[in-house]
């Protein structure tokens, strides 16, 4: 944990406004790391609904399944989020299942709710069982310290490998009233769709229902956190909340219950930049990267095709491997647009890289001059275009290089 | 080039005996490296038939589609083989075309066949045009010197950044007469299936039809070739071909025409063999391999189902890298196999390392222990076998881990 912060830190780190009807606090349960916070507790005010989507693994962790039975199709109503880094409750059999139900219980005593009003999400080693009688006192005492401003604090304490807090907020207004969505998130490895981030919360005081909350978050993550890839890995534990307190209905912004209804469409545009600020800060503090990486697929025959292809160069090691060493090897990007399987001609391709046009039609380009490309290279952000001339399909992913610092990271994580 | 041997490599190599009906030669054309042969030249004799199987690519390399324009569907024959390392000859446009059809002319003209009996493989960077009027001259000197036992030499001019040579051989009796199968291969990076080496060549003097050897071929691949991978990346220019020249015909071994002749099991056998040794010898040769990975998974729903969990397994570099660390962290083999999307039940999953049994039924088991765990992580060999607890699906891959040398070898490979 004593990685320096990723270069490609954001510089301008947002002031976090208070949500209405969100209270947050944090503390040291000592559930893995010793000397600093490992768990949040956030307060929710009663009339909130939730939403969420979840890892597609098959062998998800215990609070995903938890989430999952308390949000049932359409989400629910939550009174509190416990979110505790360092053991992932992952993998842990029947003691797993225990657990959760024990700190929802803990949590629920703590602040008079039912448990099954109590939302849970756990990062960080699977396998190990997680002792949850550790949350008992902490809890109580969170619920007693919880407070509106404590948004920052609520970042760090659900960092593992993470180099920097994540978090982004956005103002809008949604009928004549001004609302606030504030998210956070951490990622940092094994983040892959679907979904991106193993971690993301969002949370807002607009006055939405719980269906339309669940469907602007399927229909945001598709182009945020799941066109996000670090190792191509996917997390057992990869949770996305997001909460509506419906605070801001006091101050007249009206009651929202169709996804369609043409007063939500300045907030979806928010909420949007809210998860795709959140994705790429999980991009830019992938574990080592020293380069955020946009790949951008156009002329494929769909959006889908477009977004394997992109996806196949953004998972390649030899890809990855390169731009660490700051070489502008296209040949693998053109090994990576071979191998994802979709359709493609190799003599109507070209690629650029960070707009220097490399190859074209199915072969170098005539211009071509290394040293420009060298050049070009050097950038801590590299874009690679590749337009494959078969039809309208685009899309674009973000991705980070494959460095040692990597290898390093995960190869001593555990001991 | 600088690499130090794998500590993987075999100690026993083989004495590769002739081949009646094979001649070898290999020349410095200069085509990238220095001071290195990078041309290989084997000369057939007339009558000999051929089979191969290639890359998945969508991008295949200029000498990939020239071989499948000789082979057609069933094989056909060859008179010669020409091989160069150093430069792939794909993505190089109308000029890599030309260069394939210029390389076949000046070998054809050395051997006096015709263009069309002489088969090709690149390898090497990619999207760099191949320069062929090297090998004018350099073919006619390698047509006259070639000799039969020159198999290291050869086995050696295939190579990039291979760290040993990879050759294998087997001596099986088909009808009375004894027959020789001869194999050599390079690998080290790029290699997934299908198939998982870029170039591999096996030759006998065993009299068996084209049509018969593409179907020994074919079957041969699955669970040797196909069953190996080092980065799940794919080469455009991946190759495979079997010679069989038929001299042992005049030894008194019997043409075979079908694949299901039963006089055909031994060399069936003995060619398996061939291909699964070279193929092991590719994984031990991964870039970087410090530790030689066999993933064996059973109990899946199917064979094909066991094959996509084990390659999730064996592609994830959360997996590869604990290895590098000797750290038996089974908890990312559980996240490998849940996001192999195959059918898994968590609860019925057990993992063992080095026939150690570290999770059961969905948790940690009960007896583990971590030192003992960690004493047979330092094996140079780790086996991984995942019980799935569904059915009678069984499958094998072989891998290596990820290193730091990975990152440098290939964060440094063309600059």
């Amino acid at each position: 944990m004593s990685t320096a912060v990723s270069p490609l830190a954001p510089t301008d780190v947002p002031a976090m406004p208070v949500v209405a009807g969100i209270r947050l606090a944090t503390a040291a349960a000592g559930i893995r790391y010793k000397g600093r916070t490992d768990v949040l507790l956030a307060v929710l005010d009663s009339g909130t609904s939730v939403a969420g989507v979840f890892t597609k693994s098959k062998c998800a962790s215990a609070p995903v399944e938890w989430c999952r039975a308390r949000l049932g199709r359409g989400g629910g109503t939550a009174r509190a989020l416990v979110v505790n880094s360092g053991n992932a409750n992952a993998f842990t059999g029947k003691t797993g299942k225990q657990a959760t139900t024990l700190t929802a219980e803990l949590a629920a005593k703590a602040l008079g709710c039912k448990p099954s009003e109590v939302l849970l999400a756990s990062t960080g080693v699977i396998g190990e069982p997680l002792d949850a009688s550790k949350f008992d006192g902490v809890l109580a005492t969170l619920a007693r310290e919880a407070q509106p401003g404590a948004w920052m604090e609520a970042a760090k304490a659900i960092m593992t490998t993470d180099t920097f807090p994540k978090v982004a907020t956005a103002t809008v207004k949604l009928g004549k009233a001004k609302v606030t969505i504030n998210g956070m998130a951490k990622g940092a490895g094994m983040i892959a769709p679907d979904m991106a981030t193993m971690l993301s919360f969002i949370f807002t005081d607009a006055p939405i229902a719980a269906a339309t909350l669940q469907a602007l978050l399927k229909s945001g993550v598709e182009d945020t956190f799941n066109a996000v890839t670090i190792d191509g890995d996917t997390s057992t534990s990869d949770t996305l909340l997001a909460f509506a307190t419906g605070a801001a209905a006091a101050r007249g912004a009206p009651r929202i219950t169709k996804a369609g209804d043409p007063r939500l469409k300045a907030f979806a545009k928010a909420f949007h930049t809210v998860l795709a600020d959140l994705a790429e800060q999980v991009a830019r503090d992938g574990e080592g990267a020293r380069k955020l990486v946009e790949i951008i697929v156009e002329g494929a025959t769909s959006k889908p095709s477009a977004r394997r292809i992109a996806m196949s160069i953004a998972n390649s090691p030899l890809v990855k491997t390169a731009i660490a060493g700051e070489d502008a090897n296209w040949g693998r990007v053109v090994m990576a647009v071979g191998k994802a399987g979709e359709p493609a001609d190799r003599d109507r391709l070209s690629i650029s890289f960070n707009g220097i046009r490399v190859a074209s039609r199915g072969a170098r380009h005539p211009s071509y001059d290394e040293a420009e490309v060298s050049r070009a290279m050097k950038n801590p952000k590299i874009q690679i275009k590749v337009a494959m001339g078969l039809g309208q399909g685009r899309d674009r992913v973000l991705t980070c290089d494959l460095t040692k610092e990597y290898v390093a990271i995960n190869g001593d994580y555990r001991s």
